[in-house]
């Protein structure tokens, strides 16, 4: 989250204040006196399988560059979460994907991020690696490697996923994460 | 969403430009080179029962200022779902909240928000009027005053709960939103 110290609709400088009606310290601009909100974000992801196997990514990029993920990355203005999750299946693993019911809605409050992930299949079994992405490789559920999956998000969607499999049901998942040190 | 002109980290003016390796347009500072991005807002609100009652607001704001909605607001940085939506109860309609299963996640993509819902049990039956809503109000399924409701994802949210509460079932409910006229 970016600290801002100029504002953006006029370049004056500005400061931290709770404006009248808040309870919360916002920047505001000392010469328009514009109230500048910051918000979390939201990252949309899917898990993709073909067959019984599971799409993951390793990741060319920090944070956590060469660790193993789903295709994920933040929605954009005025895109639906399932359109994000298919652009950035497209961009990170080159793939085409039917997108299914929805599998997990994570917080992750300390970085000030809510992750929603939906179930997939690959349309046709063909995936690559997108610029942001070292590999992509298809996994069976006994070869998901667990120590080297990404994030805390990540893991909690992809056991859920697996176990919800097992059980021959699809729940919506609703969860928690803690900061996690590397 | 607001336009930006000038650069929040160095104040000197930029530009919508396509960065290196993206595909949207971003605001770029001329001078420093920052890249701001701008992303869609989450909404967290709750569908608070009493008995078989359903706690309505009417809202003091615009949008849809007296109208009829349920409490609900912007998702802060660090915080949980669950906590805005505990936060939201308290602040537009003075009452407490034990938070049940989520049910609603709605694509708003023409105003860039995802609407968040859970439901919810008043604590002690308590409730009253923030500084956002002119009053507050329990509503039996048949008095819902479904023309006064001021937004199509209240309106969907309140559908489905009282469509599952008939049916005994607590599902998750996943859709999308146009733009209406009002």
């Amino acid at each position: 989250m970016q600290s801002m110290k100029f504002c953006s609709h006029c370049g004056e400088p500005g400061s931290l204040k709770i404006p009248p009606g808040d309870n919360l310290p916002r920047f505001v601009c000392d010469g328009c006196g514009t109230i500048h909100y910051q918000n979390p974000n939201v990252v949309v992801g899917c898990v993709p399988v073909w067959q019984d196997r599971i799409l993951l990514c390793k990741r060319a990029i920090e944070p956590r560059s060469g660790f193993w993920t789903i295709p994920a990355g933040f929605l954009e203005n005025r895109e639906t979460l399932e359109e994000a999750a298919l652009r950035e299946t497209h961009e990170e693993a080159l793939a085409s994907v039917n997108l299914g019911s929805l599998l997990a809605v994570v917080n992750v409050a300390h970085a000030s991020q809510i992750h929603v992930m939906f179930r997939a299949e690959l349309t046709d079994g063909k995936f690559g690696a997108g610029e942001e992405t070292l590999e992509s490789a298809l996994y069976q559920e006994d070869d998901v490697p667990w120590p080297l999956i990404a994030f805390p998000s990540v893991r909690f969607a992809l056991e859920r996923f697996l176990a919800d499999r097992r059980d021959g049901t699809e729940e919506v998942h609703v969860t928690a994460v803690e900061r996690i040190k590397y």
